[in-house]
């Protein structure tokens, strides 16, 4: 039986904390044929908002812990102001879109984070995504938004990495689904130089990478999301790909990881 | 045709300030059998975080405005905060609850209140509530938790009454089931005297409204809630109940709306 296509975009960074962007982001999403999701990051809103409320941004051992405050903050911030602006934004092109939390019908559920070296506070990662909700909101023309935010099913909220929370999706649909993810930022994809916009790297394998993590290529911002795709690929992923806002419809532009 | 029950329940003011009251509300809510649907108010999270942010109440004409950063910081409170901890607490009781403000699959779609008068800012005023969606959800086992945030689908997202969104919802349902509509607050019902707990006020019918604002029975803050519960009677909701938590289960202790 053949699958249906399902595509998943992950936005973050500058796409969130530039409104133009977001706007030019939204109409470029709500242009993708077919079921899809969007997930998106937390930008810099939290921050801004964080010196505004004078949370101090707590860090051990070079690791930014998630303590009460904040957990409150950034579902204030994620689930609340950007995920609801995204949310009508959609609805007003005409997008059926639907704003969720990971607790929001369990979508996503995860466990807080404890390491024997630290307690990263109210930091989660994910255990499972619940497709089988998402697939029936999909099958009555919902888009599903989802941020950043999951939940441990005990009454816990945790902050939750956003590309993680894509490529773990991906994952999730991939038994029924020909799935496509595409994590679109302000860059047309991985780049040999960003102050060189036609370097960039078309084709991404993992054996590539711990050279281009040595020499700089790839930054420290841009390896989880480059380990996420791989990840998402090596579980059955469809495509993975990294690419800005000028080539997330016509991907083949864009940098595949392979 | 046998028409389905519908249990609507609106909480606010105390019982959510109150970490102890609001997980109390909520065992009690998980306790109720059926069809069910919660609404929840901001109570005083929003004054809160508006002092720490240094955002003033803006009035005009003695009427609060909801300004720019005003809307912002409503959504990120009740449709982020708030919203998503009742959802995590629900969770957590193996209530399978969605939390929605009105944008999120179109669900409460409403128009910004300009009289002509007074431009009141981002404030909403309820065009329709969206029950076949709504009833979509609840037909797969899920519980919608409506916070007081609604959109015009024009892009803006707009602070609504929740005792509004309560009886509008309820009359949305009317031609489907039979709805219970029940305001639940601090107190066991309507009282004629707050500081006797027996002076309960079980029956209330429309005409004898104007005398109890008069004298003082019904303060001003009651009012909006009462007109918005006799609008609701008057257009089909087969109950009509103000009450407290510790008869919320069983209302016929309860102030009916007659």
């Amino acid at each position: 039986m053949k699958k249906d296509d399902l595509t998943i975009v992950k936005i973050g960074g500058k796409l969130i904390n530039d409104n133009d962007k977001l706007n030019e982001a939204l109409d470029i999403f709500s242009q993708i044929e077919g079921q899809k999701i969007l997930v998106h990051g937390g930008g810099r809103e939290a921050t801004i908002m964080a010196e505004k409320l004078g949370i101090e941004t707590k860090m051990i051992q070079g690791r930014r812990i998630t303590d009460a405050d904040t957990i409150k903050l950034v579902t204030m911030v994620y689930a609340g102001d950007i995920n609801k602006r995204i949310v009508a934004q959609l609805q007003k092109r005409d997008i059926d879109a639907i704003g969720l939390s990971g607790a929001d019908a369990n979508v996503i559920q995860s466990h807080k984070r404890v390491t024997d070296e630290i307690d990263y506070g109210f930091v989660g990662d994910v255990d499972k995504v619940n497709s089988t909700r998402l697939q029936m909101m999909l099958n009555i023309g919902l888009v599903p938004v989802l941020s950043p935010i999951t939940h441990d099913k005990k009454g816990l909220l945790l902050n939750t990495n956003a590309d993680t929370i894509a490529a773990m999706t991906s994952m999730a649909f991939v038994p029924t689904h020909n799935v496509h993810l595409k994590f679109c930022f302000e860059f047309p994809g991985v780049m040999y130089d960003l102050n060189d916009p036609k370097g960039m790297i078309p084709e991404l394998s993992e054996a590539q990478i711990p050279e281009m993590v040595q020499n700089g290529t790839i930054s420290k911002g841009m390896l989880p999301k480059i380990k996420n795709g791989f990840n998402a690929k090596s579980n059955g992923v469809e495509h993975v790909i990294i690419c800005g806002l000028g080539n997330l419809l016509d991907s083949e532009t864009a940098t595949q990881l392979i």
